[in-house]
């Protein structure tokens, strides 16, 4: 068994080598969301997959319908011995608004301690140290009873649709006995927490017509329906600015309350001061009658994630534009069912479009919410890891975030799961300048390296020790 | 006296030579509301002031605050003959979404009979065939007792600050009998019309805060006041979705109605078979207890002319975005104070802006509208000149759109205005593939020079005819 000191001295020993080889996985642009961009996306497969290799795993590719998926092992199974299967991506978001990053997106530059970087963070930096972290335990203690495995899609960011496409045929590869998500947040720097939860997740593309053709508001201004105005009108209709509740018959349809016992396990609290120095917000957004640390994890949400009309360029153009259009996204929590959410609000929406207006409504593949048992041994694993490395008690709480496939995951493989991650709500995952620190890079590679050796001498196969 | 069939004989003569130079003055990207394209104005200012030179034209430029104003006049006056300043504009709008364009918008292509180019009607196709007329007017009626003065500004299009702010310095330069101002429609292409009224106008930018960066809707979402939202309440607050009424208190104060006299001499009907069949829209914007006819003429407006906020790419990206932000229009009727109306507008955004959000409005330079007198006598030769050439009686109508230059310079100038032009509802003005007929074009032309003839020689000035 390897000790924190030890594990410590392994890694600063190996550290520039670590950063040099982190810092070339994130120079790939692999937005998989833009079309633009899929030969990046199967250049960083590619790397990828060649240095998992080098790791010391067997690493092999799985093409879906989409982005392929690299699915690694330790290249020889020891029976009878537990097996953690460890969820990554490679892929990332866009970098828009591109002329907001003060460096460089994909050249990875250290400003006072953090690595600024498109997928710094979520998730080239949390899978990085996941990979170190476990090749060096394996190379360090070969005697280690457990197997490990990596499940690494490039479509996280688009909603996973080609890995979960290929989840049931996979399933006796993917068979494990715990699944670890590396792919969340701790509340801030000095917290360590394991996510116990997550949000599910519903997106939807909407467009109004008004025309064929866009129109000169002076000719046409009184006459035609202006399209933006459909939208806005309609999209205004979503929420109560009062209550801020969304007003969509059935769309808190079976949203589970957490009961006593959740009460006492899960951490809700909410830093407002902390939150208002960080971004220059109030916590003033959603349902006014639950608090900011209710309504980000255990409520849902409908968001407006994107809008467009007409002329939006420097100077004027005043113009009725022939269409808008507008992005909405819904975070879910257990108990709803995310086809009937969806359902209500095509509903809703349609039943309000004004005369003269072509409405149409574009729902995308989503995932439900996830909330996983704090008593598993892989949970208990890595809290008492955050725990030893933090020197301070593991808090559980839940994450408003979304990984689509947690939930299918989870179901598919019946196992126990646990969200783990080191990352900060003022990374900017998502945004202009994301960033993630060294320390916590660091603290990344300890904490899974010591979980994932109490996880294996835990027994939870055998009560004889492995071979 | 020329008559119709000399004047068109002299256009067949000269037509290539016309139509080669009309696309040259199109093919200049004079856009004036992008810093970008300076250097383009400035070079269509060059050429038109030398062209008009050519033409026999004395020339001169007048430098503003912003684009220059080309001040052009026949070289020798006429003393105690009647004086006619026509007035138009040399930019012209942006020319996004540039992909929608089917031929280059600054490479004239002549498609069945229509000229496709960005100003190609707005301004430069009107423009261009008034100074053409008057050119050859003159060259071949040399006696004709008329004085013939060009005010051509380079701002039409963001508002004309520059020529605003010398009018009263240039006030004896422009001292006229008349005020003819090419730059407006016919209801369509057999119904000859002049236009006697055209609204004011009066623009906002509008930008909304909500946080110090875009965040990721999932670790933020029910927490922070996501802009877009507050936008879209506040915007949609604007207007009654079933009346289609402006619900800002003071918005309609002082609208005048058309008195008796007015509604028999105003023609305000509205083809609504016509408008779904070529715009694929049905008339059902606006105030919904007045007739489409009324409402894009006589009762003032409100459209959102741009709007956007967040992530609007292909696929998805689940941001909270750190603003949102959207342009406004009103267009003014007579009676309607454009200051005041700005006020109210202010006010009532200011007043429901929800907590949280930071708000910033920001009013640009707009117009008044106008009404002007049919029995004054520009108005009698240009309603003449029109029934003459296309063989019917000659509707007296009011625009729907905005002259912001139009109501100053007539007040200023002391003056009767006409506002005539060839052009057509489905021009496309301010929208991609605009165009405008050859045979409008050549109409115009002789239009402009039978009017001219008959204002000069309906000796306004003195009894006696001049030397």
């Amino acid at each position: 068994m390897l000790n924190l000191d030890e594990l410590d001295n392994i890694y600063e020993t190996n550290k520039e080598a670590f950063l040099q080889d982190w810092f070339q996985f994130l120079s790939f642009k692999s937005i998989s969301s833009e079309e633009d961009y899929k030969k990046e996306v199967v250049a960083c497969q590619k790397w990828l997959e060649s240095y998992l290799g080098k790791l010391g795993f067997k690493a092999e590719v799985w093409e879906t319908s989409g982005h392929p998926v690299i699915f690694a092992k330790t290249p020889y199974e020891k029976k009878d011995c537990p097996t953690l299967l460890f969820y990554n991506h490679y892929d990332v978001q866009p970098v828009d608004p591109e002329e907001e990053w003060k460096t460089p997106p994909f050249e990875p530059t250290v400003v006072n301690g953090e690595v600024f970087a498109r997928g710094a963070q979520d998730n080239k930096g949390q899978a990085f140290y996941t990979f170190l972290a476990l090749a060096h335990l394996v190379k360090n203690n070969p005697d280690l009873p457990l197997n490990i495995k990596f499940c690494i899609e490039g479509e996280e960011e688009v909603g996973s649709y080609g890995l979960s496409s290929i989840l049931k045929e996979k399933k006796e590869d993917l068979k494990c006995d715990a699944l670890v998500i590396t792919d969340v947040l701790i509340p801030n720097i000095d917290t360590p927490a394991i996510t116990l939860g997550v949000r599910g997740i519903l997106t939807f593309d909407i467009e109004m017509i008004g025309s064929n053709s866009d129109l000169h508001s002076g000719c046409h201004g009184g006459i035609v329906y202006n399209p933006i105005h459909a939208l806005v009108e309609l999209l205004g209709k979503l929420r109560s600015t009062k209550t801020g509740q969304i007003l969509v018959p059935g769309f808190y349809d079976g949203v589970m309350p957490l009961d006593e016992e959740e009460k006492k396990q899960f951490d809700l609290s909410f830093n407002e001061k902390e939150y208002q120095t960080l971004f220059a917000a109030r916590p003033c957004g959603g349902e006014k009658q639950y608090p900011p640390g209710d309504r980000v994890s255990i409520r849902p949400t409908l968001e407006i994630n994107g809008i467009k009309g007409g002329y939006t360029g420097k100077g004027f153009k005043t113009v009725i534009p022939q269409k808008a259009t507008a992005k909405l996204s819904c975070r879910l929590v257990p108990g709803q069912d995310g086809k009937k959410v969806a359902e209500h609000i095509k509903n809703f929406l349609s039943e309000y479009c004004p005369e003269g207006i072509q409405l149409s409504i574009t729902p995308h593949h989503g995932g439900n919410g996830v909330r996983a048992n704090p008593n598993a041994v892989v949970a208990k694993s890595f809290s008492h890891a955050f725990e030893q490395v933090f020197k301070k008690p593991t808090k559980n709480i839940l994450s408003g975030a979304s990984i689509p496939i947690a939930a299918e995951m989870g179901e598919i493989l019946d196992t126990p799961v646990v969200l783990t991650g080191l990352g900060l709500p003022e990374d900017n995952i998502h945004a202009p300048n994301e960033h993630f620190g060294l320390e916590r890079f660091k603290k990344g590679f300890l904490i899974t390296a010591l979980a994932a050796q109490e996880f294996a001498t835990s027994q939870i196969k055998k009560e004889v020790p492995c071979d």
